[in-house]
């Protein structure tokens, strides 16, 4: 690779363009005296809390992706390279890239965010699919879809009921909204477009190893999503910690139940941020980062987002949610900027909760902010308005809106494409 | 499988849900004594003419595909089912399905379609991907924006000029229209976003083999849509047979062209129905079929759209258009319908031209009917306004009529993704 093309100024090199590090990217854009590369192995920044639409034939993949560069191309200081990071060296500040290139950095910004965790069972990924990528979503949406088509062939009614079994595991939003979405694909989506099944026969089960369902909403919250979703025709099973996941089906204290399809929603991991920097990291690969945002004995480097363990003011480790690593990257973008520019040192970085929000259906949705808590219609059409104000651009905001206007007055989807 | 779910009545089978098939199920859709299965080995209909639009990210796979089960679902005497045909056993009445299964018939329609040739050269296909399904248009998208992502990193010279270097095999109007959208795509949707290249500098070529492009239309379009592509950018080389492709390159007139991506838009071959039915073919697979569309000796057995040969009331063959095959589908399911309930003998097929069309860009297109021709502004409008209300489902002609009105005013493209 060389060195990148603009030369001059002091060098920011962010990994990851995600919510974390596109908003350290757009803090620095244009600024003088400094220059970005932001690195990613893929050309498209995602907005990963409407994944689960994709997955369950609502949206479709380009109306919740963003090609990077296209964002950032307004500021000539920003380079984007699409390609895979592999390390770090710390000591000669580069970044280790596939095919032995490398990036030079002054200051490194590590926003790589997470994937998924089989607590110790990597063979169950095979089966139980996670939920992070655009590929993840179409392999859950073909394997969804076929399941029906497959059901509709068979005449052999236990293989019938083994596929028209869909079995999601956890119950924190990701699987929640998985779980009410497959319901409402089953129950109003699919209904008149079968002849030999009946898809309103589907079994959705949710499966949680605690003993409630969303348990970082207050219990009223869980309680009525519970009730929202059972409404739906799901079967949740809570305190039920999966024995195993096969290609056969889902082991629940000792009982196999038969099914075809199976996501994972239930554990994540950080990427390998701390294992490039060779720093400690919590449990599940966090690394534990100080006040600004930096990483101890590592001069120059800062980690962000789902990648990072960061504390809050009362103490608790921050959540892994898009708004954490959206303000952070805000957040960094600014300290940066005056660091470099006047040599000043930041104020710790502090997080504002703008709310805790999930779906878990048409006009069911559970939302909280500090004290004010809202379930059903009204949390329901906030959660809608949020989330297309965040999406990325005009058009991908105007396509969404009118996707979900057309499944909410005809129970249809737009995009049951396999695969 | 056994037998369908619904007895009784006089069972059509339908192979290949693409406009021939769905038109014939559309006619025998409730149709009291009939009963239709129509069989495809995808779960939905594409609407091919705006497949390369996909190939160059204007638009999103799901907005030209639609769900075949979803398109029939009001006709309770249609089934659809999902599953790959592998043959057809004519003496039985039976079509011979993956894992053993068959489906028994009264009346057989196989709609089944082309795939690409490539003239005795089967290596060429890696290098040199055709433009037939989704899976297609996904592969050449990601390698077209992976050429100037790649372009991007490389400090090599000669490399990146084979990286910007674009080669269409083919001057027909798939061929035309590919050239014209990544050249679109170079010098307009991509132009703001890379730092060490200028994608205006890529290279599109156009290799024909034959004197001129666009040979089934009047000599004054070929010449126009010749200078609208060299226009845009494109280098077009007519009488060029192409002499080798490889992952180097094209070879042209003994000259090696330095590519990375290559798309082929020479040659199609009729899909293997002519197999199955132990039949006479032309030299490129095509059924012939009598002037109502039905085989010779088979008995109960018709062919329609790109599988068939079928010649015109003049005696010449009838080209694979989307029209001949929905006329044709149109017509059969009608006089199915005749057949079937009253036992009349239909009257011969007859297609009239709905008029040739190509898109070259940007208020660029040609449309020939009967002795009508035009070129430019209204051409392209006219083209623009025939696709939209050509395209199958309302929602998706609201969003690919959005995702173009945005692209014509911004020059931008909504589905960027990578793959």
């Amino acid at each position: 690779m060389g060195s990148p093309p603009h030369e001059g100024g002091h060098h920011v090199v962010i990994v990851g363009g995600g919510f974390g590090g596109l908003a350290v990217a757009q803090g620095l854009g244009s600024v003088s005296g400094i220059r970005v590369t932001l690195i990613d192995q893929r050309n498209h920044h995602l907005f990963q809390p409407l994944l689960y639409q994709v997955a369950t034939a609502v949206l479709s993949p380009s109306e919740i992706a963003e090609p990077i560069r296209g964002i950032l191309s307004r500021h000539q200081n920003i380079d984007v390279l699409m390609a895979r990071v592999e390390g770090v060296d710390t000591d000669r500040r580069k970044v280790l890239l596939e095919k032995g290139d490398t990036c030079s950095y002054d200051t490194l910004v590590l926003a790589t965010g997470a994937t998924h965790s089989y607590f110790g069972h990597p063979e169950w990924e095979q089966a139980a699919p996670g939920l992070k990528t655009l590929e993840d979503a179409r392999r859950i949406r073909a394997k969804v879809l076929l399941a029906f088509e497959q059901a509709e062939r068979t005449t052999d009614a236990v293989e019938r009921e083994r596929l028209l079994t869909f079995a999601v595991i956890g119950g924190g939003p990701t699987g929640v909204e998985m779980a009410g979405a497959i319901a409402g694909l089953a129950r109003n989506a699919l209904v008149r477009d079968f002849r030999s099944i009946d898809p309103r026969s589907a079994r959705v089960l949710l499966i949680e190893a605690a003993p409630r369902i969303l348990n970082t909403f207050p219990e009223d919250l869980s309680t009525y999503a519970l009730k929202a979703l059972e409404r739906l025709g799901v079967t949740v099973l809570t305190a039920s910690p999966v024995d195993d996941i096969s290609e056969e089906g889902v082991k629940v204290g000792g009982q196999l139940i038969p099914t075809a399809a199976v996501v994972w929603g239930a554990g994540v991991r950080a990427s390998p941020a701390g294992m490039w920097l060779g720093v400690e990291t919590d449990r599940i690969g966090h690394v534990r980062v100080g006040p600004d945002l930096s990483v101890p004995d590592r001069d120059g480097v800062y980690v962000i987002g789902d990648a990072a363990l960061a504390i809050a003011q009362d103490g608790s480790p921050l959540p892994g949610l898009a708004q954490v690593a959206h303000q952070q990257g805000r957040y960094l973008g600014r300290a940066l900027k005056e660091r470099i520019q006047h040599n000043r040192p930041p104020k710790p970085f502090q997080f504002r909760s703008r709310g805790n929000l999930a779906v878990i259906g048409r006009n069911a949705a559970v939302v909280q902010w500090d004290s004010v808590k809202l379930k059903g219609f009204p949390a329901w059409l906030i959660w809608g308005v949020a989330h297309v104000y965040l999406l990325v651009g005009f058009q991908n905001r105007l396509v969404v809106s009118l996707r979900w206007l057309w499944a909410y007055l005809t129970f249809r989807r737009g995009a049951r494409i396999i695969p």
